[in-house]
């Protein structure tokens, strides 16, 4: 993509915006802080750990927790969406890791007042998703307190025969693609979304993917981890990007300046698969369209680090990723 | 062991106490709503559900979360013990099923202010018994929010060549043996107790082990669980319960009128296992003692059902399970 206009550290320093990126800074310490483990292929920070024992595919495992007042607002919304919410977005990370799910196992933290009936709503909304899946619901912890709704589901799957697809694996000269459309999830997707599992999964065996991840916090932030996790760069094709009805709706909606193009960059939770591969391979992808929803090729990898825009007459400038990050306050 | 004073009816009523037992209600709902799924060979409700996939040995998996104000209080103790215990609790409920641990998951729900710190702080309890029992702390999630700490730790295992231990094995004429001492937990032993893994797994190899749990929610309340999954009860003898010196300590400062020996019976979080086996092998057991630490014979398992206590002289009335539950409102 030629010469970068601005330098490295530049980039780095844009690509952390105004938001205080304590959840990554707390995912590199853990890097640097646990210890390794001979059984684990793949180490913290993608979206599942990869556990081997013994000659058999490896196990995909990882958790996920949803807390109402942050993923959701109980008070408006039916606990059954809220249910299948908690299980989609670890199937969501399973798919990112193409893995066929499993099983998985559920904590439950109730508020005291009506606790029960709201476990009951809770699995009324796993349930069918669980059965679509395969999935073992293979129960888990029952608790109460005085506080909020939390739910944690950990998904268990199985790596296929092409291993797991990683965060790292990007490659300069690869094209990055996109399932489905983006932004405006907040308005009704974040709850009721399908995981990609059997798009990943048909994907990964059809295609020399490279490297995936799922939009849980936005697209550029997904996208600038996937980046980073590869050591390289990557330029987005504003034009390209396919932009959900809801981004435009949600936008008139805030009526704050905001554009759907902005939304489709920047909405967490639209839970759609970020593929790369070489070109020649996400050509043929592209033209074969082999899912009932459209995959769009939204960009390429590039070897400069940063994350990049080009904007309809081909002028680069940089991208300041955005999206959802867990603000923590510094120690 | 004769004729019983009470009915069963009676029993059960005598057996529910004074605690709404909708944590328990609960999981027999689930039970009977949750489809079954062909992996899975050990059902909700026993510590840890058991999932088959190929041929290697099932794949042990279960979820515990510890909540502030509820597991501990964290202004009061250091976060790294809170981090043990959260851990702990989870290797407790594997070596339940007489399981090796082999990974584990962490889901982290943090206070907004200091939150950074604060989950250093767990990992620094969690690590050393990690690489103790030689765990992959295999990643996990990261959240923060305006409510109190919670912690789920979903730990996956192995089953021996023996199998998992289940709750629903004993039979009647079984001995009921304890490991360690019980009573008081609540002084130190319920954040810094060691899980009973190598003991479960040495016990698990060397004897007939019919049965087991571990001491979660009290002595009788978790006695009462294993014998209802296995359809028979017990009679505890009351002379012969191993009651920790923090029992009688934690029951001079509460001053209510408590004994040393109502703690050890109804005071949870001693995290101790409960073992039933068959009468010769619990005598070669009691007699042989293999663990650093006692193995006491505390009663026996009866066709009758219900929870009973034998006294000094040789009476034996109904024992009413106490303990703790997550008391949660009906619907």
């Amino acid at each position: 993509m030629g010469s970068m206009p601005i330098t490295r550290a530049q980039a780095t320093s844009a690509s952390r915006g105004t938001i205080e990126p304590m959840e990554d800074e707390l995912v590199a310490w853990l890097r640097q802080h646990l210890p390794a483990h001979r059984d684990q292929s793949v180490p913290i920070g993608d979206d599942a750990a990869v556990l081997h024992w013994g000659t058999g595919p490896g196990c995909v495992v990882m958790v996920d927790v949803v807390m109402d007042g942050v993923d959701f607002e109980l008070a408006e919304v039916a606990a059954s969406r809220v249910g299948h919410k908690a299980l989609a977005v670890n199937l969501s990370d399973l798919a990112a890791m193409a893995a066929r799910p499993r099983a998985a196992v559920v904590a439950l933290v109730l508020p005291r007042h009506g606790g029960a009936e709201l476990a009951r709503e809770l699995y009324a909304g796993m349930i069918p998703l669980a059965e679509r899946y395969d999935v073992a619901l293979a129960g888990g912890d029952i608790n109460s307190w005085d506080g909020r709704l939390v739910v944690s589901v950990t998904a268990i799957g199985q790596e296929t025969a092409r291993g797991p697809l990683r965060r790292s694996g990007a490659r300069p000269g690869d094209w990055i693609v996109v399932t489905g459309s983006l932004g405006g999830s907040r308005l009704a997707k974040h709850l009721d979304f399908e995981p990609r599992v059997n798009e990943a999964l048909l994907l990964h065996e059809r295609y020399a993917l490279h490297a995936g991840i799922d939009i849980s916090d936005g697209l550029t932030l997904d996208l600038a981890r996937l980046c980073e996790a590869s050591g390289c760069g990557s330029v987005i094709d504003l034009a390209s990007v396919p932009i959900d009805p809801a981004a435009g709706q949600w936008a008139r909606q805030l009526a704050d300046g905001s554009t759907a193009l902005d939304h489709a960059l920047s909405d967490g939770e639209d839970f759609e698969l970020v593929l790369t591969l070489p070109a020649d391979e996400a050509a043929r992808l592209v033209a074969d369209q082999p899912l009932e929803i459209p995959v769009t090729r939204i960009g390429e990898i590039v070897a400069e680090r940063g994350l990049w825009q080009r904007d309809a007459t081909g002028i680069v400038t940089p991208l300041v990723p955005r999206g959802f990050q867990h603000e923590l306050d510094k120690p």
